[in-house]
């Protein structure tokens, strides 16, 4: 039996799971306010000991726990976080004088990545890519049946130029993927056709313009509005580009979208982006296959790849 | 000892090399006409007997034949080729006909990576990467210490779009990174700069327009042309727009640029590239480092590589 930890962004969440890649239990708390180090694995170890033993397992006798963090790490160190102020965190051994197993942190996107190769639609596969479209967009990789993890760095997809000289990004380049097909990117993009088209039924909903999401853009389309519309084709054509460039860089048996925009309608994003998918990969022009799949496991993948990560490093 | 045969656009060569990967023997001839499969498969194992009896060695006693192909194979079949109509053809089959030992296929800037990840500017590194700058581009990459291949359409770098709504790219995509970066995006940008410059030195270079190159361009701007030194600058621009997004994707502990365009001066292409590479890539915005440099073995790299692909896969 493994311990999977997800160090979230609005929650931290334990998840015990075995051999078969099941969640027996999970146990999750708010992130709070970053008190230091300490106090932080110290309540990471206390998560992953409830879990375990509402699983009926003694947290001593877990195989071992692994740790999402999203950002960059070694299998035992922290390099940097995004959201949490830690660098350089030894968090491996600081969880480990807790619990007395071994521990593993990896980065958050990869975990979910190894959780929906071995329980969601990556099984069975040898190579395998999931992009997940959050805030940001992650990237995570399984290579000849491993993870491709490069010195906790790699992955950072949504870092790929798309449209050279475009718009600027966090990361200080321009036109980076991340900047239009994220969910940031994508409510970006809403506001300004809203700013555009002050009749567009996106007013309506969003509350007048005080609450768009991801979501907005969608939901607005299933109504019938041209503008929305309009819009889900302009965001999947950058989608797209993306998708196609991973697809012709690394020719995965399946490459799945998961992350909050993931849970788009079918026929807004998934049916126009394999059309895309299909006539512009390179695989197919020759002849070969390309499969692009919505992601299963949900907010779950992180949780269950972290525990199973052993298997693939 | 082994042979690698490398099936170029111009000739077919057969290189002999020992276990330190030193390259013993090399025998060539013109690529010719197309006569068909089986006399295609007769030239090249003559050449590779021959190449071995140049080093005393009798074909029978060499460990393996591998063959580096431009196009998609398996490592039984060519799949498919760009410039030699072949398609689903089973070589490794018809070579071992006449050479009696084991063959493998591979694409050829697959090969040409693993020829500088073993002797090259690839050797110590876990995660490599080579680029190669021809006609089109290349892309081949060793990711944990293994040859990534993926089916032999992987890698294909060159259709990553880097430019969205950009220049046609004969793939039917526009804005691939090969359109702008390759030796025939920069001739095309070299004409283009031509038209609107008269009085530039490019003419000169060029023998008034007849004879326009991959050199022309750093030709002229190393004579101080205006018109040059500001396309180098584009050009540069573009190629760094693909790199920067390989070392975000993959991280590679060494990042090699090789092919014609590779020969240029450091000062008009490694330097501003590396410059851009520093200054862009999340790697070195986190702490990290990015290793961005010219390939060493030329136009052996693929023959030498493809000696030596059993270790990789």
């Amino acid at each position: 039996m493994y311990i999977g930890l997800d160090v979230g962004g609005t929650n931290l969440r334990a998840g015990l799971v075995d051999e078969a890649g099941r969640l027996l239990a999970v146990r999750k708390i708010p992130l709070g306010e970053f008190q230091g180090v300490e106090p932080f694995a110290k309540t990471l170890a206390s998560l992953a000991a409830q879990a375990a033993r509402d699983g009926g397992i003694s947290p001593g006798n877990l195989a071992y726990v692994g740790v999402g963090i999203p950002g960059a790490t070694t299998k035992e160190e922290i390099l940097y976080t995004c959201n949490i102020p830690m660098k350089n965190v030894p968090l491996a051994r600081l969880l480990q004088s807790y619990l007395d197993v071994p521990v593993l942190l990896e980065n958050d996107a990869n975990c979910a990545a190894v959780g929906e190769y071995f329980c969601g639609v990556g099984q069975g596969t040898k190579n395998f890519a999931l992009v997940t479209l959050g805030t940001g967009i992650g990237g995570g990789f399984i290579l000849n049946e491993k993870l491709y993890s490069a010195g906790g760095m790699a992955g950072e997809v949504g870092h790929m130029v798309v449209e050279k000289g475009g718009a600027p990004c966090t990361c200080g380049r321009r036109g980076c993927w991340e900047t239009y097909a994220s969910a940031t990117g994508l409510i970006r993009m809403t506001r300004e056709a809203m700013e555009r088209d002050k009749s567009s039924r996106l007013w309506e909903e969003s509350d007048g313009g005080t609450a768009v999401t991801g979501r907005t853009v969608f939901a607005a389309a299933l109504r019938g509005d041209k503008t929305a519309k309009a819009l889900c084709e302009t965001y999947v054509s950058y989608l797209a580009a993306g998708v196609v460039n991973l697809l012709n860089i690394f020719q995965p048996e399946v490459l799945a979208i998961g992350g909050g925009i993931g849970e788009a309608e079918e026929e807004l994003l998934f049916a126009p982006l394999r059309e895309i998918a299909n006539r512009e990969s390179y695989a197919t022009r020759c002849g070969g296959k390309v499969s692009v799949v919505r992601a299963k496991l949900g907010g779950d993948a992180g949780m269950i790849g972290a525990a199973l990560l052993e298997r693939v490093i």
